[in-house]
């Protein structure tokens, strides 16, 4: 029970938000009472920080996989977006806010995961980029690890970027695309141009709507 | 006097926040009486924003002179560093924290400078540059110019670049060159690479420590 109880709080914050989802709405929706949520949670908040602890341990599981299976460092990076997008596709412009401002032991806990997990998995990225001459060995890896970081909590911020101007999925692509072109040698965009092909080569082929067929005709 | 009053506030503001300094303070830089400000200021918020306006003009004027001399959008997108270099080496971290803690009007007016004066430079610069065939043609130019907005700020906050570990110098350098590059084409990477021998190259010959003796010697 306490997992589904997780899952449906899950579900139900990333579409709308932290504030506007009651614990009522939780029960209604897996069809059980109040007092059995109440059994396993103290109230919202905690409820909140256990989900966000276990998307935590399963983004972690996802990005230590994928630094096994990656080719190399400019990949690595690129398909970190596949995951974000993935993620950020159903997620409330109001989720970042609401747990910013109201649920400071949840906000707590995505911080230290950005500071711990994902700003050390960047500088990594980085230093290994250098080392093998796919990034500049001019850049500073810790300042330029600091700005991604800083850069994934701009793309949810709604006051920079309003959400009726912009689609999540524009923000992240570009902001990372841009992040490593301005990292790469010579090298380095001769395989970032091979992986964005083959990307877009595959968007392609896995449309299905055929949206995609005047392209294919005029290639 | 009241001339006088606001440059000897901006240096104080400056380099100590704008929390820290009195009217007395002022006052006795000045060899006059607190009586005599307030002839002219209501108080310090109003000092503060006559500060910010008066900077913001002359920033402008500033900008419009090199968006005229510059013959590139890269060389005008990295003279802009030339000019914040100068700015922030000698700028308290506490100022801006101050400013939009505790200065409402003051900050307002910033905002409203960064939004629109920075922001529509940014925006033209990207377009040019495009157009120009400097930059890639599969960029974001709203995206984009926003980020670099937002990073303006984030150089100056303590939070993310603690002062005691980064220098004001090296961020602004790291962040705009990661974000020209991060837009270049080939055709704009050999104009970036042109300015960048140059630069080097004069930086070198102006330092008078001989601390780049070595450098020289090695070359």
């Amino acid at each position: 029970m306490k997992e589904r109880i997780l899952e449906e709080a899950e579900r139900l914050f990333w579409k709308y938000g932290v504030r506007s989802v009651t614990m009522e709405d939780i029960a209604r929706n897996l069809g059980i009472s109040k007092k059995t949520i109440y059994q396993h949670f103290s109230d919202k908040e905690q409820i909140l920080y256990q989900v966000i602890e276990s998307k935590i341990g399963r983004n972690l599981s996802e990005m230590n996989c994928m630094v096994v299976e990656m080719a190399n460092p400019v990949e690595e990076l690129l398909s970190v977006l596949n995951m974000m997008q993935r993620n950020a596709d159903h997620v409330s412009p109001n989720l970042l806010i609401d747990v910013k401002r109201y649920y400071p032991q949840a906000f707590t806990l995505f911080s230290k995961y950005k500071e711990d997990a994902i700003m050390r998995s960047i500088l990594e990225n980085i230093q290994k980029g250098i080392s093998q001459g796919l990034y500049r060995d001019d850049i500073s890896p810790a300042i330029l690890a600091r700005l991604r970081v800083e850069q994934i909590e701009l793309a949810f911020d709604n006051e920079i970027f309003p959400t009726d101007q912009y689609s999540m999925h524009d923000i992240q692509y570009e902001l990372i695309h841009h992040f490593v072109r301005g990292m790469l040698t010579e090298k380095g965009f001769t395989i970032y141009n091979q992986y964005v092909n083959q990307y877009n080569h595959e968007v392609k082929v896995y449309k299905k709507d055929g949206s995609d067929l005047a392209a294919r005709l005029t290639e």
